[in-house]
């Protein structure tokens, strides 16, 4: 199941080891004037290689459009595009051939195909994320142009954790530090454990927070299609992700209803809204206008710079060392793919929303 | 968007105060002899009045099948069923017709729509979980035949939490107590916290935990279809619910990647297993044959035996006092839904995964 | 599958001889106001028992609907609906239980399934098609109020064809006469042959022709969701449908290029239009403005009054012979089906228009 | 909407003059290895270029590969393939930028998306099937694997028509002539025929028909899904085709029952078969075993060498003279993109079957 979305639907192919990945965005709105530079710098916020804290692979991950696009502009038609896959140490995988590292998908996609491209994961390779911060780079500019923008930042590095409300933060700093927090010290904080565990050879968890701000009210298709719920299934189609929840969250199960309502009142320019927003911008499914926010939870990736016991495709116990590079913590490089899926999500919800009229 | 599953496919329709609500299962395996009485049993777990800790409206909840099944056996054609709306004191819902109850889906509803039916909730209703207990059902006997089994359990309500994991419970004695959580002793304390809440006219959190033991290797599919983000979004579309995550969960997020791979190992028999079981049963969204474990988050329901301050769905302020009959906490009766909604995901896994070899 | 179309979206079930058929329909835009008795009349025109020349059932064929309607208007909710089936005279088929009728679908349903309910040819009888024309029913006042008009009738029996082209007829006059022809005089002689065949316990085919007028350009989704490749599909899936062909059809396969090109002009309000219409209103796949007009053809139906050599269950040799009521010609309850699913293809084109631009 | 089929399932992208056209195959059966020779025969069968009578458009249409395929064998995971565009005279369609071509789909392009790709008609060219042949090539080769053969030729062009049933041809000799006959006599008609258009400038119609050959029992999904149905759609989705019809066709229509319908026999090893194969393999949407065959219309082609009437995207009188290349008669090509869309239908249907029964 490649595909993602109703009508803005984006299907993805392509292993971190073959000659390239890529997709198919069906669904864009038609007459829409692209900013390619715009579309290449998402890319270039997931790409590896960007600096000490993250995987030293090098990928220069150029998108090349093939189809959908004539003078610059959208043309409702499928947009087509491929991005190369150049730097592939294959050999460096060869270990991996006949043996199944620990807490990665070789022995599920081993098991459930019959067969693997062992070379990286595969499929199974976060690479793949890379076609979505291109449909999610197109659904954005559309947002954009509607008022709608989404943000996405690092909210805790293994015990560190930002102490303070979202709407505490100029969400922008994000971008001026390596790990992508906006608050600028407990960056420092996290950046150095994630520093300490690399230099261990091991990994650490963390947590990405978004936000989507200027919301209109009304997105969301119930009952199955609630916003939350495609959001849900979209950030935990991420590699590594673990959890998700949305306004209180997690943390609303300890809390009464009498403290958890969101009172409704009216500004004085008519429009309703809430004195708080625990709801997290959803209510019964459906975007009430206020700010959603979420949280996703990602796990230490399980790629360590340590010999690892695990066993061969035969069932045989064996013993694996992993060559060269990985992610010591793969938030920093999770924000952009985050904000590229709500992207997809709010904008299929905006399309959505359009039919329920006549 | 109100169907479910891509070859186990549920469609639901109706409202709270209309004369009935029900659905439409489609796919179910053809041939398959129907235990009745055991699906009556699961609506009974989720009916209202059951217990002094949850609402005291009294619904029957007799499901009526309508089409699909022949002589007791399932015809593989779609299975159309109903059930009637009896106890709908739709006179206690007129002074909701003009006003929205903060925290719930009145205005979001009314601006999207245009039109609202305001008794009772409407299709927000949290009764439109009956047909999904139904679809579940269904589900669920053909996951036994398997020799898969769907377990949900109260884990958290307030703060009160069980503290062991759980491998370390019969989770047979959930079904034991009023709040449907396996360790007795535990239970008590969140009943008592609940008689509480609901003396003061207030709600309160809750957890919902779920195993899913007898996994097969090789359900979920990837990218956008992993096992676990069809998890999350069947979970998140459960009314109420905030937060989801599996395995290792939120809680990962603090962990090494040394102290979180699962390792792989062979048994005498010559099965591959785990030592740990982190990953909660799932790999690069595919299962891996150990138990799958989760867990949903419930906010504290908005509807409070108080005096609210609200608005009119002209804008002006007003206050709102709900009469009669509410849920002070919503897990006890949620635990049949979050079973249901697993067992449709799981089956309809099982039924895709017959799709990848010829 | 018995899910049709993507945003408008109707789901059927129901054998002809369970307690009752129905559906659910979801995408129904919002705050639509239905007309009942226009419903019921479009029922009343497929329902068995209408005249000497069909089926001498007796069906009262009475829609009841369950959700999705609120004082009289839609609310954008799922519209659920059951038609109760009354007169079943399940003990005429006692004998079809282990014999395999010619030509209909008992033996691929039983091979298929494993399992038939064999009274009245079960999920495969026609009767299912009463609950696309609810759904129909449904679509077509929502076009109406967009000046969009379907209009089916009968342009074929056995030999007898109406020899002009649909734009010289008052089509209106199609439901003057029992066959639903709008030439008079062809009507008789279609309705001769008709009595004749029935009276010799036979049966005859034919041809039903739709138009579509006031249609918008742009309705259609290429390059797989082309209007007429829907069209086909919701054609062809009518029981006893085997043909299809739209504008020249079939016969513009004998014509040149130049005397089949639709040359463009400007009217005077500066309207574009065609000046002959052999694309039958679709060019590339989309709507160019002009009439839509179809053709469907319908074989002999299988079930004769005579008696007929098959096999059982077993493999044996036998013979049947069908008892009581049947219909010697399908076309005359043919044509609100037709019209029934080219109404929601249509409307189902119209709201994905909507999504093309933002 | 440019995806097609349910588990197997094609999604094509691109425009006659873009860099490249291709797809993603999502579904492939895993483990399945692959003749990379045969995809690029049937990709040569469908090349402009081939001969006298075929448009004289050079473009070698080699397919390549980027995924999904791993030592020659298929993973399970999505194929992502391209064809690169060679032979784009993008320069000779600049007469087209403001000019709506008769009976094309450059008005109902420009309409819909307010934007168009107007060389070579984008989107709208007959070249995207390239992509079709592609994944039909892979459903073919999976297919052959189970005994079941597709074999389409080319039946009728203009009046010259092969007056003998199917069955009394060697249909592997339709691949000895220019187009695609398989009775040769008739084969030479044609060509003359189509030689004549030609240095007229103009265009003829025909009939292409298919055979599917070694059905299993069993295949199609009632009642949306009927096989017939899924045929029609796919075969309604090529460019230029104008009709559909299966079995008796719109032939039946003439028939009596008595004369159509199939009497059913055991053969002597036990099989159910039946006499005659009016019903052309598929008896209530579901495949019976015998021979599936069904015919498709194709019009004259709306590419003239002549000078037209026609209007400005301004609506004003012009004429418009095309100048180069074009197809006479597009039966020939069309000929491997019919049999593809019948083999990735049959191949989705076997898929689909497989999930009746666990």
């Amino acid at each position: 199941m490649n595909s993602f979305g109703t009508l803005f639907r984006l299907t993805t192919f392509g292993e971190s080891h073959g000659p390239a990945i890529g997709g198919v965005i069906d669904g864009m709105p038609a007459g829409f004037e692209l900013d390619f530079d715009e579309i290449q710098h998402q890319l270039d916020r997931r790409k590896p290689g960007q600096s000490a804290i993250v995987t030293a692979r090098k990928e220069s991950d150029q998108v090349k459009f093939l189809s959908g696009i004539f003078e610059g502009k959208t043309t409702g038609t499928p947009i087509g595009f491929v991005i190369e896959n150049n730097d592939q140490h294959s050999n460096d995988y060869e270990n991996m051939r006949h043996c199944f590292r620990p807490s990665h998908a070789d022995y599920t996609y081993q098991t459930k195909y019959g067969i693997r491209d062992y070379r990286g994961g595969g499929r199974s390779s976060a690479r793949e994320t890379a076609s979505r911060v291109v449909g999610g780079a197109l659904a954005r500019q559309v947002l954009d142009s509607k008022g709608i923008k989404v943000t996405a930042y690092t909210s805790q590095v293994g015990h560190i954790v930002i102490d303070k409300d979202y709407t505490r933060y100029d969400l922008d700093l994000a971008e001026t530090n390596l790990v992508r927090c906006p608050d600028i010290s407990v960056a420092e904080a996290m950046e150095a454990i994630i520093r300490d565990v690399k230099a261990q050879g091991d990994t650490i968890g963390g947590v990405v927070s978004c936000v989507v701000k200027g919301m209109p009210v009304g997105l969301g298709e119930p009952v199955f299609g609630k916003l939350h719920a495609q959001l849900a299934a979209a950030m935990m189609s991420i590699n590594a992700a673990k959890g998700f929840d949305y306004g209180m969250g997690f943390g609303g199960v300890t809390m009464k209803g009498s403290q958890a309502i969101d009172r409704f009142y009216t500004t004085s320019d008519g429009s309703v809204r809430t004195r708080t927003n625990m709801s997290g911008g959803i209510q019964g499914g459906i975007s009430n206008g206020e700010d959603i926010y979420f949280r996703v939870a990602f796990k230490p990736v399980a790629t360590l710079l340590q010999e690892i016991e695990t066993i061969t495709d035969r069932g045989e116990a064996t013993t694996l060392k992993t060559r060269g590079r990985h992610d010591p913590c793969v938030v920093a490089r999770a924000v952009p793919v985050v904000e590229a899926m709500a992207a997809m999500v709010i904008l299929d919800a905006l399309l959505l929303d359009k039919t329920v009229h006549l």
